[in-house]
């Protein structure tokens, strides 16, 4: 995409997020985010397929990062361990971009509609990891759980960043994996 | 609600199931529900509130015996155990309605829009989950990972369950939180 291409598709998100903000979600419409980010309704559709999409569009690349790290973790590592790594890795993402992350990520929380498509994209998210953790000789069974159970604590690590931005995400990181691994000793 | 009113709703569910097997959730209409339970469509609407709920509606239930027996569960357990608990007795519901429930997960599994449907409601009582817990003076940030990693460790064995037919919930349940256990334990 050309350079002015990916500019308009930066104003579109950035006022995506302002309007959801200032009138909330359900009371935005396409025209609006277009006419702030100064283009037309057409420019928003070539970019987004549906004004949910345009909080997402971050999605294929943090999977595709995901999958990467866990791909590339050291050998020996246990399953949960290369998923910490691999979050670790994304996370940093997250937190250069946090004027973006951190209302996005409120915006969803409150709006039901934004929150069955992220739900969604989490439940697909979590199979690419599984998938990758079968690709390192991780028996299917153990993939699949420590998929889903490494996920449901990102997602937590990520929230409670959101309630505490005192402290970084990594260290909510580092806190959850920590926190799972005492709930599971005494179980 | 009269006995013949709660026949009518089974009688309603067992058809949707039945329609949603033969040919697929998007190309079943309400009408044919109806028809097939032998009411007419605007009984199907007295029950439910659309297509979706008609998979769902035994969620209430659900939500109450699982936040009861996190209740009800014996001092001195911690959260993961006290989740496990209400899984199992939960469990033997599913189990004992399984000509019922497993081809319901099978639906909701290969259906893009019940599973949206699923995880919103997953998500709901994940929530309930966790408050059941800090009820049980569980310090909230213990209490909602417990919640998140229990309620995706239970959803893994449901999922096990559907694939392995040959044990039962509880064996595949139990199985799930050891082998949750031990993939912490290494990490």
């Amino acid at each position: 995409m050309p350079r002015s291409g990916e500019d308009a598709r930066r104003r579109l998100q950035q006022a995506a997020l302002e309007l959801y903000q200032e009138r909330g979600f359900d009371q935005t419409t396409t025209a609006q985010i277009a006419a702030r980010a100064g283009v037309n309704e057409r420019t928003f559709f070539r970019h987004f397929p549906d004004k949910r999409e345009v909080l997402f569009a971050g999605e294929a690349d943090l999977r595709a990062a995901l999958v990467q790290e866990v791909a590339d973790a050291p050998d020996g590592l246990q399953p949960l361990d290369v998923l910490l790594c691999a979050f670790r890795k994304a996370g940093r993402i997250l937190e250069d971009n946090r004027p973006f992350s951190e209302p996005r990520l409120e915006i969803i929380a409150r709006t039901p509609a934004l929150r069955e498509r992220d739900l969604a994209k989490g439940a697909s998210l979590t199979e690419a990891l599984a998938q990758a953790l079968r690709e390192r000789d991780v028996p299917a069974r153990l993939a699949d759980l420590a998929a889903q159970t490494g996920w449901a604590t990102f997602h937590h690590a990520a929230q409670a960043w959101i309630d505490d931005p005192s402290r970084k995400l990594d260290a909510h990181l580092l806190q959850a994996f920590d926190d799972l691994r005492a709930l599971s000793a005494t179980a």
